[in-house]
């Protein structure tokens, strides 16, 4: 099954970089191929400079090897061989109107054979529009839905809780769903699980080609840059501090260009930044909480 | 001597920003005192916009309280009480032709009676000047020799170390001192401990107004600064996945934004850069490795 599901997420990366090339118009996916010396690699695909996209990435990658301590540590598994695959996702846009984007399915599988499915996806718009934020959680519900009514609650909290700026206390966007270690249960046979993955997988493309036709064309001025670029620090920090995945492949000696491909092309810090009450900026500061019903 | 080491900090931190203010001609440092919920507080003092220094900020701050339950496993200490103080700079320069630098003296003492003195400074330079990067180590040579003859070459190692971003296999820069958990010995008392921290600390003004006076004016062009923006990115990369001290005060809830200072105004990520052989650029790289003995 570790084939079936390997071909599939290759398949997921080839038919979301058609669907975002042809959303952006001018914008093309750049391939390199690597190989990770402990074994396996990947397919790294970026496109820059695009008319809508200003950098973004889709990753797909099947690595293999033994686990290392810190990871085995951490997950408290003994010494164990690994097999991880998986498509990850950043759209860095060039508006400040249109909303970075994260996806991430991913198949793990240990030697001792246990095995689990794991995934996420989240939107951080530089800007919130309740519109596009309750499409976006209603989407993402209505995908859930079809698999296991618990799903969305569950993994929409998750999300709050994983996508969560400590340092910041604030959220890094208005969330989505995540989760992990999904695996088999008296409910849910590994197909069904990999069913699930499958529809989050191709959820995708269309909600972020919707957003893109819709908010790509609308105006704005230095003032909305300014903060997309203090915003998109956020994102750094978030990345580089505290996200899991990016720890995981600086830590299996992953290729570094490829798990940073997530960071924007520009991004900002101002000391000590404040908002002003009562202005845009600050409004998209109020929701970046947890715990926000969007549906 | 608790309080003659916090009070000997906050008169480096004034002599600093006094030197600096001169040696910069416009910029002028803007405080913030601010107080640690669990105990103690800072004096958060930042420039920007000024002649030379782009964003630079120099902090003193003394804080105490439980000891958080990871750093105690870090550490390997039994639960207790800590107390810290220490000046923390980092200057980031307009200029591509000028160097970053960073410094940190600190203190740190436990309610079981265990103290010790950490510390260490170095240079980031955009681009390496082989006149510069001798200057800079000769002087803190010259510093640690009158101390002890085995400190400038064991510390220059730790900091070749402790400065590697190692998912890049490169250093920060050219490196510079680094020491930590400094206590007494047989061969040095408390007071010489604390001795040669203040001699590193009288460093720091003289060395980098020294290189200000030299650097700032020298020519540049668009492609210099694209570089140095690139070159920043690192130092976000360094100081957010690797950096001990910016773990430190995130995680016993430090200021955000006076911890946080150390990152540029701006930096960049360009999707799998390359340099051309021969160019400045590449020259630069290649210094930046370990073990080069610069005087």
């Amino acid at each position: 099954m570790r084939d079936q599901i390997t071909e599939w997420f290759k398949s997921l990366q080839n038919n979301i970089c058609q669907s975002l090339e042809n959303a952006d118009g001018s914008g093309r996916f750049h391939e390199d191929l690597w190989d990770r010396e402990a074994g396996g690699g990947g397919r790294t695909r970026v496109l820059t400079n695009g008319d809508i996209i200003e950098k973004g990435g889709v990753n797909f990658s099947a690595v293999e090897g033994e686990t290392p301590d810190n990871i085995l540590k951490a997950l408290n598994l003994p010494k164990a061989d690994f097999y991880a695959t998986g498509v990850s996702i950043v759209m860095h846009p060039k508006s400040p109107m249109m909303p970075i984007i994260h996806m991430n399915v991913r198949y793990f599988e240990m030697s001792n054979g246990s095995w689990w499915f794991g995934g996420g996806i989240d939107l951080t718009p530089h800007y919130v529009d309740k519109g596009d934020a309750i499409y976006f959680h209603q989407t993402l519900k209505d995908a859930c839905d079809k698999h296991d009514p618990e799903y969305y609650p569950n993994f929409k909290k998750w999300a709050d809780d994983y996508f969560y700026i400590k340092h910041r206390k604030e959220t890094r966007g208005i969330g989505g769903i995540f989760f992990d270690r999904l695996t088999e249960t008296s409910h849910h046979s590994k197909e069904q699980r990999f069913e699930f993955v499958k529809e989050i997988g191709n959820t995708f493309a269309p909600v972020y080609t919707t957003l893109m036709h819709k908010n790509s064309a609308l105006p704005y001025s230095e003032n909305e840059v300014s903060w997309q670029k203090l915003r998109r620090g956020r994102y750094v920090e978030f990345n580089l501090v505290l996200d899991k995945g990016t720890k995981f492949g600086l830590d299996t000696d992953g290729r570094t260009e490829s798990i940073l491909m997530s960071l924007p092309p520009q991004a900002n810090w101002e000391y000590n930044y404040q908002t002003v009450p009562n202005d845009p900026e600050q409004l998209t500061l109020d929701l970046l909480k947890k715990g926000v019903d969007w549906v």
